[in-house]
Order: C-alpha cells, then structure tokens, then sequence
C-alpha cells in the first residue's frame, strides 16, 4: 500500500509542479492531471464537470487544489465507483 | 494512477473482508492493515496510539472505519509525512 500512496503522491507533485505553487493544482493541472491520469473516474463528465468536480473541492475558494483538498476528491470519485464503498 | 488507487480499494476490501461487516474495517482489522501494509506511516506509534488513530477518524463511532474514513486517515497521514503538502 505505501508504494501505492507513493505513486500518488508523487504524481500529485509532477503535475503540481507544472506551473505557478509547486505545491497545489491551478486549473490547468488539475485537468491536465484527471484527463490524463484518472480517464475512468471521470468518464461520462466534460470539460465543465470537471472544472465544477475541481471547484467543489476548493475550500478556500483560491482557485488551487492543495495535496488534502485533491486526496478528498479522489475519495469521493472512488465511493462513487465502487459499489458498497462510501 | 487509476492502478494505484485500485490498490489501495482492493487492500482495504481484502483487510475490511476478515470479520463481520464486508465493507468496514473492524478495530482488528484496521491494526492488522496499518501494521502490515503502513508501517513507515505509523512508524513511532504504539499500538494505543494506533487504536486512537482509528478512533479519531470513526465519525459515527461505532468502532468500523468505513471506506471513506479510512481514506481521510490515509490523507492525513501523507500531510503529515510529506513535509510541504497539506
């Protein structure tokens, strides 16, 4: 399991440091990273969905994803693939 | 990261499957993860302080760690670990 948080951490950090904090995900990696990366968690949604996916986890409204905010996301996209999972 | 993220369901279900309830990590269930699989992440705590661990996320407190619980602990547990994200 630790090899497989790795992973994700890691590629949080590859496309957070793509632009801007090298910390968060603006706008752009975020999209770049689901596309990309997560293509069957987010099947069935465009652009806009997406975009609305990113912002309802933005807490703090700065149009950045931190690690924590991103980590919940992917938590509630999996609870809603897995059935029995919530 | 889809194969990541599939992992770490398929861990959890594996672990959640031992006793009782299918979908839920019993307190038995969840030291037997954390020990086996988390070990650097919980390195330096005891196993009181891993059963408080558990109960810290057990919203409803009834002594199971559902799946989303278990994965807000995960994502704590990261933000600890990884100096810089949050």
């Amino acid at each position: 399991m630790e090899d497989a948080i790795q992973t994700l951490v890691i590629q949080f950090k590859t496309y957070a440091g793509t632009d801007g904090s090298p910390n968060t995900l603006s706008k752009d990696e975020f999209c770049n990273l689901v596309t990309t990366q997560l293509p069957n968690y987010i099947k069935g949604r465009d652009a806009r969905a997406v975009e609305k996916l990113m912002s309802s986890q933005d807490e703090n409204n700065d149009g950045e994803l931190t690690f924590s905010e991103f980590w919940k996301l992917i938590g509630q996209l999996v609870s809603e693939k897995e059935a029995g999972l919530s």
